[in-house]
């Protein structure tokens, strides 16, 4: 199926077949200082559609009508943004086979089970449940403190920038994902920068969003869309005082040079970043159970290739021959393992290189690291190995993120070594502990347990760490370099609401004028409040 | 009183009367690299004692004893840390008269009612409320999915830098206010930079502080003070890998350096840097009530000087005979009234320059603007007077933050105007609008309200900004550059514990290895959990 073709149809591309940026309402042509192309990563040829590079005057257009979009959305009520995430995951949902070829080209990502029947129910459900959440209104947090008549709420923030990711073609989409979603459900307008290797995607969910405006009748400029800008016009983007905040998943590089510029315009930034995800594997579990440890362990280091945000990077284990034929059993099976399709060629070039730079550092290659001939993207399943005592002589070296099909083991000689290794770590979204079932392992867990929790957002025990559950009780973050900030996750409703919302008191504000969650009346009967320290769905006893 | 005299006698001053810094459970001399002294704001004499300006090795040794204290910490029970911020509270109140006195001495603030009646009763009241949220636990939100056997809390998140403000020595202070008491009762260690205005205030709460430590064998290096740094060292301070987060109130120039370095190495760092407070009087309520707006506008624009962070600085009123009449009375009462003590000579300076600026700018003095002669800290009570017209062609300029007695009425044309000039506004701690009590104001009040509220952190109605309540509703805080995150408050327990905490997910971590407020079991019986999303104080269901 070629793009172009489906796409030339559609009001967002011009008669020459060039992409339009969706600004304030109008799929208009950019301002552009160039134009870019995805590549098929499974062919190696570039697609036909050309997208164009912005200026700083469609961003600013953009920038503009976010802020009259906001203005709007401020007084609409909280029924008509559900109403609005409804509708666009209705027409996700029947739009599926068109998103899954589109998406399909631009990443490799298979159609089934990955693309069709697991990430894009999660994005039109993660829309549903924002819908929810709106709706009930209980992730507001609305504080009532009636003897002083003082009440707090979480509300709207401003126009949000939302950055997505390469691996997540839809889940995490700017245009459709989590940040997305959370973002629009606190009341925000949304101004979404397409990922660079899947601008086709992003057009198409843009689209879709466009319609549901239209139909609803909502602020014209609450989703707008480009494609791409010069690294200096983002910097200025996300520290623009139009802006409320920013949302970005992507490489530590170039999230870090945006978080700074953010910061200096305090402009909060939520960046996810980089994680290794470490995986401690205790004696007592290896000598229990390690053929059932083998097994999964390959099944979550190979999941899509490697490239899931949490994919577990290093296992850390204790000299032993248990630990040696671990090691030996999944190098077997990372060999026989057919390697799959990567996202890019730039995550190729990435990975290789950072497989080089492991080797480089004294880890030993025991299989794969080489780019599969041909012109798809991909690199043989591989595994890496290091001593405990080579970790701790370059803890940050050998924490380098291999995003992709590729691990490092760690053999320890000592749980004291371990606990080393640990306390050396960076922040990382996850860390897994595989202990006995029995109490086999109980006093290692306890010396080491504290150190692993304090530096991941998500701990884990006996289970590998890919495949992240959309819950309320779910912290997709943790701490830098995983993400800029140890307080917020990144995936599950409310939670991730929060970090696009302001605080606001209201203080001896009439009850006529007073925002809906606040009200002395419980406008849904069925939204939760603290009022006075008690969590309850009732109103304020009058 | 001579302090020099007070302390000599203490563990916390050397054989020739310099001050001694608290690093690792012991008072000990600073590798420093010069010494300051405070001044009496009221006499203009230095205070004899000298403090000493660390430098990093001094730093440094408060980090390693700080991520020593912090592993300790998170392995006592919260119970534990409950009964020292206790005991902490008790020995304040037991200090009152020696706190009260240095804290008078150097800072200028009446000893009574202001230090004596009312900011130290806050200041143990706080560390009291922080002991209780503490024991409780609710104010970790734990979350909790059965299905999935997700559980989420917030924790202690690292060690804390705190650098507390000149205008509350008690309430704010680094080592026993807002911050102190948030981040503790979150779990973390303290280190304390003293503000440099009142250091031996600081230190007999250092003192106090580690009384209190030593009594119920606490960690050592939970509560650390030093008194001051170079520019350069405090910015790798708040960027060091082993800090948590940095809480900061203070000038707008410094926070900004110290946020952007903390950023750059992915650092929370919460900053309270500048705000106007607005006050909007509508035309109705003016006509109604306004020998009543008189008296209460001056009682909470010379409150403390005008040196509260919420002391209202602008007013915005619509041209009229009863506007002119405001601006009139108001003027001729802070004419009258005696000019009170600023903190110090800094903050003289400071609001005489600002007053200067607005002036160049073209506001018009209505009364006060000069120095107080003699050695006084001291500026006469100011009013300036702007058209809405001059605002608006320099809305930057015009909220140039005037820190002391001094504020600024900015008279409109029309409604509009002022909404002009209500969206022009930077973010801000406060934002009040008085109206007519029936109905008369209530077109205006539409049109502008949700202009303000987007702007501030805590808005009023018919109520002066001054007088900031210790409430769960209250949010001290507002989008910058009133502070850092628009999503947290400095005021308040539990919410600004929350900034001091990160987020955990526990996936699938058997019971007897969950923490205390994620067990099946409501340990306390009265912990707020929200189990599958009913917020409850019941165990889960097994």
């Amino acid at each position: 199926m070629s793009t172009a073709t489906t796409t030339a149809k559609s009001a967002s591309t011009n008669t020459s077949g060039e992409a339009l940026i969706l600004i304030d309402g109008s799929w208009r042509p950019a301002t552009a200082s160039g134009t870019f192309s995805a590549t098929n990563p499974a062919t190696g040829i570039a697609i036909a559609d050309k997208y164009p590079i912005s200026t700083w005057s469609d961003i600013n257009a953009a920038l503009d009508a976010s802020v009259k979009a906001f203005e709007e959305l401020r007084c609409l009520p909280a029924e008509r943004i559900a109403s609005f995430l409804e509708l666009f995951a209705s027409k996700i949902e029947k739009s599926k086979d068109k998103l899954v070829a589109i998406a399909n080209e631009e990443t490799g990502l298979p159609v089934v089970p990955r693309l069709a029947d697991v990430e894009l129910p999660r994005t039109f459900n993660q829309l549903r449940a924002a819908a929810a959440a709106t709706r009930t209104g209980s992730w507001a947090q609305a504080t009532i403190d009636t003897k002083a008549n003082i009440r707090s709420v979480y509300e709207g923030l401003g126009p949000i920038c939302v950055f997505g990711p390469n691996n997540f073609p839809f889940a995490f989409n700017s245009l459709a994902g989590g940040d997305f979603a959370a973002a629009i459900a606190a009341g925000n307008p949304v101004i979404g920068k397409s990922n660079t290797s899947h601008p086709g995607t992003t057009r198409a969910f843009a689209e879709l969003a466009w319609e549901a405006i239209e139909e609803l009748d909502m602020p014209r400029g609450m989703v707008q869309l480009i494609y791409r800008t010069s690294h200096e016009d983002g910097e200025r983007l996300v520290s623009d005082i139009r802006v409320g905040a920013t949302g970005y998943t992507g490489s530590r590089h170039a999230g870090l040079k945006l978080y700074e510029a953010a910061s200096k315009a305090g402009k909060p930034f939520y960046a996810e970043l980089s994680s290794v995800n470490p995986v401690v594997i205790l004696p007592g579990a290896l000598k229990e159970r390690r053929a059932k440890l083998v097994e999964d362990y390959v099944a979550s280091g190979l999941a899509a290739v490697g490239q899931m945000c949490t994919s577990p990077g290093i296992v850390l284990l204790i000299e032993s021959p248990e630990a040696s034929s671990f090691v030996e059993e999944v190098s077997d099976k990372y060999k026989s393992a057919a390697a799959g399709t990567l996202l890019s060629r730039s995550v190729q070039q990435s990975l290789h290189r950072s497989v080089q730079s492991l080797v480089s550092f004294g880890a030993t290659l025991v299989t794969g690291g080489e780019v599969v001939p041909g012109d798809r993207c991909a690199l043989t399943n591989t595994i890496l190995k290091a001593t405990g005592k080579q970790f701790l002589e370059s803890p940050e070296k050998f924490q380098t993120e291999a995003f992709g099909n590729a691990a490092l083991m760690v053999v320890c000689s000592d749980l004291d070594e371990l606990h080393q290794i640990l306390r050396s770590l960076e922040g990382n979204l996850t860390g897994s502990i595989y202990s006995h079932t029995g109490n086999d392992d109980d006093a290692a867990y306890s010396v080491i347990s504290k150190t692993l929790v304090s530096k991941v957002g998500r701990f884990l025990n006996d289970k590998m760490p890919t495949g992240v559950a959309v819950t309320a009780a779910m912290n997709h973050g943790g701490p830098y370099p995983a993400t800029s900030h140890p307080g917020f996750t990144a995936v599950g409703i409310p939670g991730s609401m929060l970090r696009f919302a302001k605080l606001t008191s209201y203080d001896a504000v009439r009850q006529d004028r007073l925002p809906w969650l606040l009200t002395n009346k419980n406008a849904t009967g069925k939204t939760w409040r603290s009022i006075d320290g008690q969590w309850t769905v009732a109103d304020v006893a009058s």
